[in-house]
C-alpha cells in the first residue's frame, strides 16, 4: 500500500540504478534448464557464469533473488542488452504491473501476492521478467516464492511445458501467480464470511477495523490486477505472441477478468456488512435507551408520590386517615399497571 | 458467491483435469437424438456408446451428468477432439461465462441459477456446452436442471426446433437458463415487497439482514449475466452464428440487457429502503428520548420540591402554616401545567 | 417496476403468443386514414375489415387496444408477415424499448408513462409500433392514451403531418409519448419541492417514504427513457430512415437526451434532501438531550441536598441552626445559577 | 432547476411556436453594425427595418430581446429562412444546450448563468444564437446580459474582433458567456469556503440546507456546461468552421473542460464538509450525554444512600450513633471521588 | 483549490496578458546553456540580452521567474513568436494543463505542486513551458522550484542529458515535476497512516477534519494529475516527438497513471477511516448510554423504596416491626443482585 521511499530516487537522472525497498540479505542467481529431453538445474551459480546460458538451444530460466545487489545486476542487464530504464523499473520495486516490447527482448513487471495470516494483511513483491528466444530472467526481491510446484513440474516434465519454448514458461510464470491471487480471495472470502456472522453475534469496534482491513487488501488486490488484465490484454493485441501460445495467454487474461468480478462483489458485500454493523449498533442504543425510559417512567413518578408523604407538613390530613398509607400503595401499584399497559401498546416490551 | 476451492487446483500445470466441486453422487448420460421426423431418448448409456451419436445427422443433444468423474470426462473430450484447457474449465465449476471458438467445436460456460426458498439464496450450478455440426453435449455437475420444458417441447415436436438444427438447440438451451433468470427476479421482486412494507410496520435488525441477503443474491445475479451478456453479444459480432439464428441470439440478447436493467432497479430500491430502516429507527430512538424527557422534566424539579418539605430544619416556617400542603400541591400543579403547555409549543406531543 | 408474470412464458418455444399483462376487457381496433386531402376515421372495425388498409395510397393509422386478444393478434401478424418474435415481443408487456428491422417492417417498442396523482406512482403502459410504407400498427394494452391532441391534429391538418408519409406519424407518436415524460417531470418537481420544505417544516417519517417514493418513480423513469434513447440513437444511425425525417427523430432523440440530464439532477437533489432530513433528525434529538440534560444537570443535586437534611440522625447539627433552612435555600440559588451560567457558556440556551 | 411549464406545448405539432417562460414586458431589437473601419449602432429598430442587415457585406449583430413576441419572431424567422424547429428551440426556454448546422445558418443554444447574490441562487437564461455570412441573431429572453464589454471591445476596435468576422463574434459572446461561468464559480467557492468554517464553528441545520443550496447551484451548472462541452467538441470536429478560428474555439472548450473539473472539485468538497457536520453533531450529542451522565452517575446513588437515612423505621441503630452523620457524610464523599476517578480514567473530562 | 481571481480578465479580448496571480516581487532572468562538450550559466540577464540564445545551435533553458512583469514576457513573447492566446495562459495562472502545439514551437502548461508542511495544504503553482528546436523557456511565478537537482544534473554531465536535445530537456523538466508528486503522496500517505491509528486511539472531531483536509489534497492533486496524463497520451499519440525520446516520455506517462492509482487508493482508504470515525462515535455514545441505564436502573427503584419509609403516614406497620430495617437492606441489596444478573445476560458488562 505504502508508497514509500519514492522520494530515494528524487532528481537522479533517469536510468540510475537504485533499489527503492528493504530487503538487503541475500544474492544469489539460480538456473533451470531444459528441453524436451534433457533438464538441469544449477543453484547459486556466479554472474558471469550464468551468461553461458544465454545463447543455448535449451530453455534457460534464470531467477536473481536480491535486487540490493545493483552491480551484479547492472552487470547482467549490460550482458542481455537489456535499457537502463528497463533496469531502473526492475529495481524501484513501486513500478506499476507493465509490459514493454524492445528490439532484443520483452519486459513485464508484476506483482506476486502473499496472504500474510497473522496481520490479516497482503503482502507484495515486484516480480520482473525479461524474456527473449531461449532464456527467461526473472528478478525478485527476496527468496520464498509462488514457484515451487512450477519448477517440480517442469522437473517431473509435466504437461507440455517441457515441450514449449521460452514463451510459454512466461506464461507459466504468469499464471502460478494469478492462480495464487485466487488462494488469496479464499482467505479473504472466509475472512468475509467470518465477518458476516460477527456482525451479527457480537458486534464492537473491532469490526469495523476488521472489515475496513478487508477492504484495504482489496484496493491492494485490485491495484495489482488493473494493470495485470492490461498487460495481458496489449500482449494479446500485440504481434509478438506466438500463435500456439493465444490460448494460453487468453485462459489467464480470463482469470484476471474474473479476480476483478470477485474483489468488486466482495467489496459490495463488505459495504453491506458496514450496514449491518451501524444498523446493529443503533439498535442496540435503541434497546438501552428503551430499558432506561422505562425504569425512569415507571419509578420517577412514583418516587415523587411517595416524596409527597414524606413532607413534614403540621397539617396533612392524608398521614393521619387510618388507610392512607395502604391506599397510596394502591394507588401506586394502579399507577404502574396502566404505564406497563402503555409500554405494551407502544410495543416496548 | 464463494470462491472457495480455488486453491484445489494451485500449481497444477494447465490442462490437468481436475473437479473443484462438492456434487460426488451421481454419474449419468442421457440423449435426445432427433431431426424434423424422427426422435429417440435414450438414458444412463455407456460413455463409449454415446459416441456414435457425434457423426450421425440427426441432432444430438448429449447431456453429461456428474463432473466427478473425470475419467469418463476425459474420454469424451478425447473423441470430440475438446482442448484440454475447454476440458479444465469444463470440471472447474467456479470458471467465469464465456465463449472460445475452436476450429473443430464452439465452446459456452453459463451459469444455470435456482433460487432456494428456504434459505431465500441463489444457487448457482455451472453448465457448458460444447456443439459442433450436428451434436450438442452438455455438462452439468449434478441431475435437475431447468430444461424440462425445453425435452417436452422437442418430443412434442412444438416449434420450429425440430426443424432446425445444433446451433438452434444451443440457443433454446441458453434461452431457458435466461428466462429462469426472471423467474429469480420474480423472487427477489416480491421479497423485496415485503421488505418494503416489513420496514416501515416492524422494523427490526433481521430486515437489514433481509435486504443485505438480497443485495448479495442481486451481486451474485449481476457476476452471472454481465459475463453472459458480453458471451451473447461476441457470439453476435462473431461470422460462426448462422444468419437465421441471429434474431433469436439478438432476442436472448435483449433479455440479458433487460435483466441488468432490472437488477440495477432492484439495487438502486434496496438502498432506498435501507435509508427508511435507518430513518425509522431514528425516529424510534426520538420518540423514546422524548418520553423519558418529558417525564423526567416534569417529575424531576416535582420531587425536588417536596424533597425541600421533608427537610428536618427546627426553624422551617412554611410547615406551620396551615394552607401549606395545599399551597405546595397547587403550586406543583401550576409547574405541570406550564411544563405541558411548554411542550405543546415544542410540539413534542 | 414489477417484473411480475414473467414466469408466465416459462418453458414455452419462442414465439408463443401469450399476454402477460391483466387487463382483458377490451379489444377494440380503430383506424385513422388520411393524405393531404383525404382523412377517414373508423371506430371499432373488424379485424378482417382492417386488412384492406394496408396495401392502400393512403396513410393509415391502425391501432389495436386490448392485447388479451391473442386470436386476433395473430390474425393481423400473419396477415401483415409479422415476425413470430415480433408478436411475442407486442404481447409480452415487459419488453425493454427496442427497435427492430426487417425487411418488409420496422418494429419499435416503448413505454407509455402517465403519473397517477392518488398513488404519487408512475403507471406504465407499453406500446408496440410497426410500421411499413403506408401504415402504422399500434397495440395498447388497455384504451386511454396520450395520443388524442395527435388525432385532433391530423384531423384538422394541422402543421406538416397531412403532408407526410407513415415514418412522420411514427415519430409524432414517440413525439406524444416523449413530450408526456416531460409533463411527469413536472410533478415529480412539483413533488420534490414540496418535500423540500416539508423537510425543513415537520419532517417526519412519512417524508423520508415520499422521498424514496419519488426516487422509485424516478428509476422508473429511467428505465424507459435510457432504452428510448438508445433506440433513437440506432434509428438515426440506420440508413432506413429518410432524410428529410432525421431532422425530426433528431429532435425527441435530444428530448430523450434532456430528460435523462433532469433526472439525474432530480436524483442528485432527492439525496440532498435525505441528507437534510437526516440531520434534522439528529439536531431534534440533540435538543431533546440538551433539555433533559439542563433539567437533570439542576435538580439532580439539589435534590441530594435537600435529601441531606431530611435524614433522621439524632446529631445534625445545621438542623438546630437559626438559620440552616435560608442558607441551604441560598446555596442551592447559588448553585442553579452557577449551573445557568454554565450552560450559557457552552452555548446550550 | 425547474422544469416548469413543458406542459404548455403538450400536444401541439412540432414547429409550433409558443414561448415557454413568463418574461413578458420588453421587446426591443438592437443592432451593431461593424467592419474593421465602420462602426454603427442602433436600437430599437423595428423588424422590418432590421432585415437590411442580412446581406450587408458588414458584420451584422442584431440582438432580440423577448421572446413573448411570438409573432416578430415568426417573421425574423421567415426572412432569413429558419427551419420551424429552430424557431420553437429558441422559444422553449428549456432546450438543452446543442447545436445544429442547417445549410444556410448554424443554429446554437446556450445557458446565459448568473448569481443572485440574495436567494444564493444560480439563475439562468437561455440564449439562443443564429449566425450566417455576415450576420448573427442573438435572441434573449429579457434585458439585463453578459455582453457589455463585449460591445465595448467592438466599439473601441479592441483586439482582432473588428477585423475578424460573424464566426469569430460567435466565438466572442460564447467566451463571454463561460468567463462569467468563472465568476459564478468564485462566488459559489467564496460560498464553500463560509460553510467550512461554520460548519466547524457553528453548525446548524441551517448549514446543512446552505450545503443543499450550494449542491443544487452546482447540479444547475453542470447540467448547463456539459452539454455545452459536448456542442464545442461537436463544433470542432466539424468542417464548418474556419481554420482561423479553430484556436479560439479551442481555447473556450478548455474553458469548458476546467469549469467542469471545479464544478467536481467543488461537490466532493461539499460532500466532505456535510461529513464534518454530521460528525460534529455525533460529537456534540456525546458530550450532552457525558454531561448527564456523569452528574447522574454522581448524584444518584448519593441521594439513595441519604433516603436510606431518611427512613422512619423505629430501630435504625446508626440514627442513634453520635458520628453517623459524618460518617456518612465521608462516606458519600468518598464515593464522588472514586467515581471521578473512573471517570477520568474513561477520559471522560 | 480557489479559483478566486478569474473575475479578473472577465470582459477582456482574448489575448489581453493579465497576471491573475498574486506574486508580484521578484523578475528574473536566467540561462543554462549547453551541449555536450560546453555548459554555461548565467542568472539576472536583461531581456533583449536573452534573445541571442535562440538560435544558438546548443541547448539554451531560459528561466523566466515573475509573471507579473508583464511587458518584460510580452516582449519575450514577440520576439519568439509566441501566440498571444499561448502568453495569455502563460500569465492566467488557473490554466488547466495542456499542450498546444503551433508551427514554430509546442506549448505546455502544468502545476509544480509542493507540500506545505505547516498547513497540511498542498500549494500549486503554474509552470508554463515553451519548446523550439534548440531553446526551451519556462515561467514560473514565483523564485524556488524542484528542478535543483535537474540543474546539477546538466552541470556535472549525469546521465544523457548534455547529449540530447531540447526535447529530453523538456522530458526532464515534466519528469522533475512528476517525480514530485510522488513525494507529496508520501507525505499524504504518512498523514493517513496517522490519522488511521489517531481514529483508533483518540478520535476526535479534529480527525474528521483532518481526513477532511487529505481529501481536499488528493482532490487538488488528481486536478493537476488527470489533465496532465492526457497531456502526456497527447504528446505521445502526435507526430511531434522524437522516436528517440517516446521511451522517456512514456516512462513519465507511466508515472502519472501509477499517481492517478495511488490517489484513488488513498481516497478508498480515507473513506474507510470516516466509517471507523463514525462506528467509534456510536460506540462511545453506546458506552455512556450504558452507564447510564446501569447507574438509573439499579438506584432509581432504591431510592423509591427508601421513599416509601421516610413517608409520615401515622400507619405504617412495617415501621414499628422489629426487624423492619434489615429487611428493607436485604430486599435492597436482592434487587441489586438480580439486576446485576440482568445485565450480565445482556452483555452489558
Amino acid at each position: 500500500m505504502t508508497p514509500k521511499n519514492y522520494a530515494k530516487k528524487l532528481g537522479l537522472p533517469p536510468g540510475t540504478l537504485i533499489y527503492t525497498g528493504k530487503e538487503k540479505n541475500h544474492f544469489e542467481i539460480s538456473i533451470l534448464d531444459y528441453d524436451e529431453n534433457n533438464f538441469g538445474e544449477i543453484q547459486e551459480i556466479d554472474v558471469e557464469a550464468s551468461f553461458s546460458f544465454k545463447d543455448s538451444p535449451t530453455v534457460s530460466w534464470i531467477n536473481i533473488i536480491g535486487l540490493h545487489n545493483t552491480e551484479a545486476i547492472q552487470k547482467i542487464g549490460k550482458y542481455y542488452g537489456i535499457h537502463p530504464l528497463s533496469l531502473e523499473d526492475i529495481l524501484n520495486i513501486h513500478q506499476r504491473p507493465k509490459i514493454d516490447h524492445f528490439d532484443t527482448y520483452n519486459f513485464i513487471v508484476l506483482k506476486m501476492l502473499t496472504y500474510n495470516q497473522e496481520s490479516c494483511e497482503i503482502e507484495s513483491e515486484q516480480v520482473s521478467i525479461i524474456f527473449g528466444k531461449n532464456y527467461v530472467l526473472t528478478f525478485q526481491e527476496k527468496s520464498g516464492d509462488v514457484f515451487d510446484s512450477l519448477r517440480s513440474r517442469i522437473k517431473a516434465a509435466n504437461g507440455i511445458i517441457r515441450k514449449s519454448g521460452s514463451e510459454y514458461l512466461v506464461y507459466a510464470i504468469i499464471d502460478a501467480i494469478v492462480d495464487h491471487y485466487f488462494l488469496i480471495l479464499e482467505h479473504l472470502d472466509e475472512n468475509l464470511e467470518e465477518l458476516e456472522s460477527e456482525v451479527v453475534s457480537k458486534p464492537s469496534l473491532e469490526t469495523v477495523q476488521k472489515i475496513n482491513q478487508l477492504k484495504k487488501n482489496l484496493i491492494t488486490m485490485r491495484k495489482s490486477i488493473w494493470p495485470l488484465r492490461e498487460l495481458l490484454a496489449k500482449l494479446l493485441r500485440s504481434e509478438f505472441v506466438l500463435e500456439s501460445s493465444v490460448i494460453y495467454f487468453r485462459d489467464v487474461y480470463d482469470h484476471t477478468v474474473q479476480i476483478i468480478d470477485i474483489i468488486e462483489s466482495l467489496r459490495d458485500i463488505s459495504s453491506g456488512i458496514l450496514d449491518v454493523y451501524l444498523s446493529s449498533v443503533s439498535n442496540k442504543t435503541n434497546e438501552i435507551m428503551k430499558t432506561l425510559t422505562i425504569i425512569a417512567t415507571i419509578f420517577i413518578p412514583l418516587t415523587f408520590i411517595v416524596g409527597i408523604y414524606g413532607m413534614n407538613f403540621a397539617h396533612m390530613p392524608e398521614l393521619e386517615w387510618e388507610f392512607g398509607y395502604p391506599f397510596v400503595l394502591f394507588l401506586m401499584a394502579g399507577m404502574v399497571i396502566t404505564m406497563i399497559f402503555y409500554f405494551k401498546k407502544k410495543k416496548w416490551f
